[in-house]
């Protein structure tokens, strides 16, 4: 965390200075990433910014910072595109790392996702030292859903030793998991055909598909 | 939707015929798009699907289908860009179109993710038919939420006639809104700095950042 401060406080510093500047992040940089920091950072500092095409009278003004996010494709569009269509109907996306959350917080907003048949995207689910997070959101998710539901699991999306596993929401602590992974959880009408996972948006028979 | 249907039905009917075929969606195809209703037809038909790599010996086969989903940037991603930074953090992407889903369960998810304070992107505020279900959201989510917490309001985010608002809770109603906006609505830690909108990732007093 204290490194990614520094490199938002050094990046800034130069497009201060008048250069050009742009602080990369993997997947999306607005999804568990660093523009939120850059814009936290701004405020502090009392930093005056706008974004790159607004009031053009202040194009010359050294005291403007123009600032752009450039969208990305997040873990969790690369990592359900790989499964097939997880997130076709609605779905919360929660982190399990309790460093800067309170861990009652996180198991709240489990609960409440769970309880209300959200699809799951887990983020951050295990590190070496973090390693009962994941377990403790399994036995909430099970409260409320079938042990058969099925859970999707995706590593290092489209990269170098990328993973993909379909398991069973009581089998999911037995697959592959570290901090590279996303972990997506269908809701009570999601299922498995074949090696894809899907959701469908609505009710299969307003859709009057023929067999 | 039926039109969806038959778009999905003639995609398929082409690929097993022999030839490569492409199904667009703007966005994401995996978030309230059409990717689930090609999972949805390929088992309601028994079509065999396998992804691309897959069984490299099966490659000849004509009675398998291979089917990859290109994920894309989602209106979600490319709101927040134009936004700023609002989904640094847990948040729920909850569609308010009552079409597939009964408006009790979309009642139910609205609540349960304003309770648990995650940030809450909805899909589908509005359309020239459905024009309450953005109210009684407001409603809901003011339960929870101050009446002062900001709500960006992106309308055909990166596409001719572009919109970008940042209101209050309590104001949302105002804002011009229709079936290509995407409104996110932040959490309690949320705000608005000049004329962007961003979420913390934590608390910021463990980020340590100079003023």
């Amino acid at each position: 965390m204290t490194k990614e401060v520094v490199r938002v406080e050094a990046a800034i510093e130069r497009a201060l200075a008048g250069k050009s500047c742009a602080i990369v992040s993997s997947g999306d940089p607005g999804i568990y990433a660093m523009a939120g920091l850059v814009f936290e950072t701004c405020k502090v500092k009392g930093i005056v910014i706008m974004p790159p095409a607004s009031a053009p009278e202040a194009a010359d003004d050294k005291n403007v910072l123009r600032l752009e996010v450039v969208p990305g494709i997040p873990a969790l569009c690369a990592g359900a595109a790989l499964l097939g269509a997880p997130l076709t109907h609605d779905f919360a996306a929660i982190s399990l790392s309790d460093l800067l959350t309170p861990w009652e917080l996180i198991e709240q907003r489990l609960e409440a996702a769970a309880r209300s048949d959200f699809v799951i995207v887990i983020y951050n689910p295990k590190s070496k030292k973090r390693n009962w997070q994941l377990g403790k959101a399994q036995e909430i998710i099970l409260r409320y859903r079938d042990k058969k539901t099925p859970v999707g699991i995706v590593s290092r999306a489209m990269r170098k030793k990328q993973n993909i596993e379909i398991v069973t929401l009581d089998d999911m602590h037995t697959a592959e998991i570290d901090m590279q992974t996303t972990v997506f959880v269908g809701n009570s009408t999601s299922s498995q055909y074949l090696d894809f996972m899907y959701t469908p948006r609505g009710y299969a028979k307003k859709y009057q598909i023929k067999s």
